[in-house]
């Protein structure tokens, strides 16, 4: 006997979720199966709900369920965070500390996946520098995230802004022993006075 | 500013999947995001309809979206396949070979969880013995699965008919270094001639 097709089809939904394989999802899909009828019409609601209300700033371009988010309507543009995705701000409002707002580029550049400058919310970036000092290019430290934070640094230029990058070095509580030599090399580079 | 509510509460159901822990079912929740109106709902309807449709067979209890599954209809109760739950028996379905059917117990003997003879189908099992030559109990090699096995062989003494238990001994592909002492003190004790 094959497996039931409606557990199949579940399955297959679930593999669309990142980083879940074919075992994953049919581990997933007789998990619901064991959930109660309310439970399944609760998980279903939540999906709609998340889908429905989930919508995305029209100035910073993160998550929000309003026209303007939280963030950009109650904060100043002095400093502006930039970051790839829109679950990037959540990491940062986690670090207690930074005041500003953030400008969500929607990815990176990448050449080979087809992806240009035109492609990311750089120009929306430009007509929020009126009254900002500093845009902090927060992309990820791999070839991608680097390659966007040159060419945000070049194309912002002409705007007089200062334009700075998150601090690269050894990550808090590892061991030297383990860090990888590009990292051990910025960290010496970077040293700082005690 | 806190991660927005429907985020969140779609990130706790995804939470209640087996092994997802809170940052894999809060990467979820994104995914779905950035999912269409069209794949949400396609979810949703596979999540109901595998809620809805999947049924207990009402004779070896495995999973089926009819009274009687199509292994219990099809085949003769010759030999007797039990296994601990209905997802088991797609296990052994892909193993070509097995042609007789399955009794599904709903779990395995288990006093530290309460979970005794009574909790169970052992009842029906009983009940399926009458043209029955053989019982294989194919309960995983575990403290629970072998006390199951045991109690199982025990108690179907008086219905005269043979009980077995799926070979033990060293995985195919296994490197013998590796392989644990109970497991291969049971492939010792267990060899065959060639």
């Amino acid at each position: 006997m094959r497996q039931l097709d409606s557990i199949l089809k579940l399955a297959n939904k679930f593999s669309q979720l990142p980083g879940v394989g074919a075992k994953t999802a049919l581990r997933y899909a007789y998990s619901v199966i064991d959930m109660s009828e309310a439970e399944v019409d609760e998980f279903c609601s939540a999906l709609k709900l998340a889908k429905q209300e989930v919508r995305f700033c029209s100035k910073c371009g993160g998550f929000t369920d309003k026209d303007v988010c939280d963030i950009c309507s109650t904060r100043d543009e002095k400093t502006i965070c930039v970051v790839a995705y829109p679950k990037d701000v959540f990491v940062f409002e986690r670090v207690a500390g930074f005041r500003g707002v953030y400008h969500v580029l929607g990815g990176t550049l990448s050449p080979i996946d087809g992806r240009g400058p035109d492609d990311l919310r750089i120009k929306q970036l430009f007509s929020r520098l009126e009254n900002c000092e500093e845009v902090i290019v927060a992309t990820n430290p791999d070839v991608e995230g680097e390659a966007t934070a040159a060419y945000l640094a070049k194309v912002l230029r002409p705007f007089n802004v200062k334009v700075t990058r998150l601090a690269r070095g050894i990550s808090m509580g590892t061991d030297i022993e383990y860090a990888d030599e590009a990292t051990l090399g910025r960290a010496l580079e970077a040293r700082t006075e005690i």
